[in-house]
């Protein structure tokens, strides 16, 4: 059993936009036991997507068609699916009244053209859509002899998310065989790859009934485990007692066992030890603080703090002596721990945290390259200053460095 | 002429990760006035491949593979294409020695596995990767009486990219004909799109030989424009003058008429005028801050400012009276100008940007809801403030406040 996905949208064919919905359409057709194995991006042509339709129909079991079902002549999937199963398209009056009666409640005429949306290929399921005017449409049909589901649903995403889990997941369940799966995901944070994938490949290679896969992303690694067993419970026991091994193996990066953000953690152990956190930002110029603002309920432990990015504010927020500055250097072990302190005393937090670095592409030095930066972070009784050296791009050097002030904290915090 | 991409792994249909090298192509792509009709992402099974790429030598005429060259037994693509194109491969003599020496610099012994990478389809050329082991493969054959361009390329984005552009782009160039294209992208802030459409459509429609593309994101509105013609300077005229009655048409929205972002719009603005900024966020949390440190030489002007995420530190670091607050509430005109000019006193900038609100998903009240965003902007002598009521999630309503901002300060900047 697996599926295909096919979007449609001339749109994604630019290098500007790319196709968003599949990756949410897979997530939950994962959670059902289906895998994707074929993803399609094709635009409004019809003859492109009849016979797209019917390659999809030749491999794939599952077939989910995302756009092309808006009131315009662009709009071109209701036609091309319906020929590439050789069916017939009727106009459906129960559908037509209702688009004329969402119509009427804006006090509008319907345009001629959006009748098409009551188009209906025949012996379809129509899927209502509670955000929008394009209805989806459920076949559930055998094609060349073998039983295949076929998804139309509306391009936008949130037309296509509510529809989805609200009309395509309870006629999935029912249409699938029952499946007992188990997933679970673990965080962890500056280990590379390379090492994490050594540490514990001997470990999860005994596990050939879960499915493991390494994600990285700077300064983070992701474990997704996931399993089908012949129960539930069974399916549970395999994940968790593999989760269990690698989480021993490699405790001191793990920071998230049930797949919380470093953000979240960070937050949810200040507030679990009734602590709050001021942070002093040079180089990364805000992108600490607006990742932990970016969690709904932050301000229970996070006070805010400052963007010291010139060293005028070093001196006028954190109180970082200006003969400091000048004779280490506003990139140094010193500046970082003062920023720390600084902060932290100036607003009252309990804990303090500095930064400080060469975010480039310029103002490197031999002395001081491109992609150095120091952290500190203070409790008041003690200042801990971090020297790390990244490489890449301005934008992951910051981001780096926002990782590694937030790992400072949970490492802290967790002890 | 059109071309077909193919994305070859595994991972890339998970919920977790998504073909991104195929943006990078169709902008290349496009650039030499190919367009790209069909995407196709799937898996490492053979049999997959090899049917894939009979569909795409059937229906395009370019078909550029990234992916699946590496020297594991699931890297497949060398054999699927050799099939689908009946032909032989061979194992490159030139191309395994260069294997061999690669390892030898690094004194490491070449895994046999490795050696699978010096296997070349007949009658391919070798396309050199200066970044990684794998090298790529270029194929100019007639399959089924039509010219087909078939290009092989490895899968990391550190390796496609040059080898794209190095390797890639003169050969094809060379067998394409000549084309005169043109294209211009105008950026506007704060206009619906259905506005920005309904206004311009009667101008761009004039204008069949330009193609017309609206983008929009939070706040945003992008117009991209794109044309052929048998001469370089007939397409520059066109696109120009196109480019000139929508600017014409929606001048008090557009702030960029050659691509800048409005981040870089604004620094550009205040180092022109050799001004200073400073800024105090509250429900932002740092990102208005973040996004404009995220330019490169923005400490030019761009002096930082605080995150005052609590009360305490609205009045710490702004001078905003408590009573203010008490009386008011931290989300209230008020306050928001007593940080533009708090800010702008305590740094010594020019100009300073308050900004309180409330971004959710919790703390809305009737009068107070969720998406209601005080801006202001002080210069010393007036302080203009904006009330803006926005909806959608926590980072919409935060990416949106920060984009109100960036556009004050442009169209203050820009009179």
């Amino acid at each position: 059993m697996n599926c295909e996905i096919i979007a449609i949208g001339s749109e994604m064919l630019t290098p500007h936009r790319q196709d968003t919905n599949s990756l949410y359409l897979t997530s939950r057709l994962n959670a059902l036991g289906v895998p994707v194995a074929f993803k399609t991006i094709l635009g409004d042509k019809r003859q492109h997507l009849v016979d797209a339709a019917r390659i999809a129909l030749s491999r794939a079991d599952i077939v989910v068609f995302s756009g092309g079902l808006g009131p315009t002549e662009d709009d071109l999937t209701r036609e091309a699916v319906a020929e590439a199963l050789g069916r017939t398209i009727e106009r459906n009056a129960d559908v037509l009244a209702g688009l004329h009666a969402r119509f009427a409640t804006r006090r509008m005429t319907m345009p001629e053209n959006n009748a098409r949306q009551a188009d209906v290929i025949a012996g379809a399921e129509i899927l209502p859509n509670a955000k929008g005017t394009a209805p989806g449409q459920w076949i559930d049909t055998v094609h060349e002899g073998l039983r295949k589901l076929v998804l139309l649903l509306p391009g936008p995403p949130g037309e296509i998310k509510p529809m989805f889990d609200e009309q395509c997941v309870p006629r999935l369940k029912a249409a699938l065989p029952e499946r007992y799966i188990a997933r679970r995901t673990l965080r962890l944070a500056m280990i590379p790859e390379s090492q994490a994938d050594a540490r514990t490949a001997p470990i999860y290679k005994q596990y050939n009934d879960v499915e493991t896969t390494i994600l990285a992303h700077f300064g983070e690694i992701q474990f997704h485990l996931h399993t089908e067993q012949t129960s539930l419970s069974m399916a549970q026991e395999r994940v968790d007692e593999l989760a269990g091994r690698i989480e021993e193996e490699l405790e001191e990066f793990l920071y998230s066992s049930q797949g919380e953000s470093l953000e979240e953690i960070v937050l949810l152990l200040l507030d679990m030890r009734g602590l709050t956190l001021a942070v002093a930002e040079s180089c990364t110029g805000g992108m600490l603080s607006q990742r932990l603002t970016s969690v709904s309920g932050s301000s229970r432990s996070f006070l805010g703090g400052a963007v010291v990015y010139s060293n005028q504010l070093k001196t006028a927020f954190a109180d970082v002596p200006p003969e400091m500055i000048e004779q280490h250097g506003a990139v140094s072990r010193q500046v970082a721990q003062a920023l720390a302190e600084g902060i932290r005393k100036r607003t009252g937090a309990t804990l303090g945290v500095g930064i400080t670095g060469v975010a480039g592409p310029t103002g490197g030095t031999p002395e001081k390259p491109v992609g150095l930066v120091y952290l500190a972070l203070s409790d008041g009784r003690q200042t801990e200053v971090k020297e790390v050296r990244t490489s890449g791009d301005r934008e992951r050097i910051r981001y780096y460095a926002s990782q590694q002030a937030l790992d400072m904290l949970r490492r802290k915090l967790q002890v």
